[in-house]
């Protein structure tokens, strides 16, 4: 079994948007080498979930773990992306599609953006 | 001085959206008791920033932090945010409002993340 993972994220038209999910899939990358990992994007920047997607299937993964970098769960990751990835399901039947649920609703995720938010706080320099 | 902490975060139309967020505000309001924490939403979702800002500003607070709970900076952190802090510091001039980088630009919340979504990979459990 070959194992890809899509970072799937909401997309910006300020190209600065995207820096801390490249920063996360270079994270995850580092971790796990030997993953496939993409990001892909819902609007205004690329690749789209299909294309990301399809590029999976060329890469012969088998199966694919999506996972949603939204912090809050709404019409975005409970309707659309179950939508495009039915999509991907029937263009890629052989392949195990696992939607997975939004990082936000991680607990350590959770606890370190409290963390982090008091330590913003704390910091003397401005933002 | 009092200090204050306003979590902003975007808001949607499904409550189970924001979840993750009353977390975070849970999560460092026990971490911090003495200090007063508020959330407040672009839209969708209430209190605004404004009426957070107005909040923070009868319980006496004098410097108030606000973090935006957004993993990417793109035009609500960029644009919008700053011209709604500027209404609250001319309705407040006495208050220090200071703005704090996006969670999502921390970076102990992208290891966070990336540690996270790898482990959302080996659950062996449904989304």
């Amino acid at each position: 079994m070959q194992r890809g993972l899509i970072l799937f994220a909401h997309g910006a038209r300020d190209p600065r948007w995207s820096l801390p999910f490249e920063a996360v899939a270079r994270s995850v990358r580092e971790r796990e080498p030997q993953l496939s990992v993409q990001l892909a994007y819902l609007e205004f920047m690329s690749p789209t979930l299909l294309d990301a997607g399809h590029t999976m299937a060329l890469a012969g993964c088998t199966h694919v773990d999506v996972v949603p970098l939204f912090l809050g769960a709404g019409g975005h990751v409970r309707k659309d992306l179950p939508l495009l990835l039915a999509e991907l399901a029937t263009s890629h039947p052989h392949i195990v599609w696992q939607l997975r649920c939004a990082i936000g609703e991680v607990e350590s995720v959770i606890d370190a953006m409290a963390q982090a938010a008091l330590g913003l706080t704390r910091d003397e320099s401005p933002a």
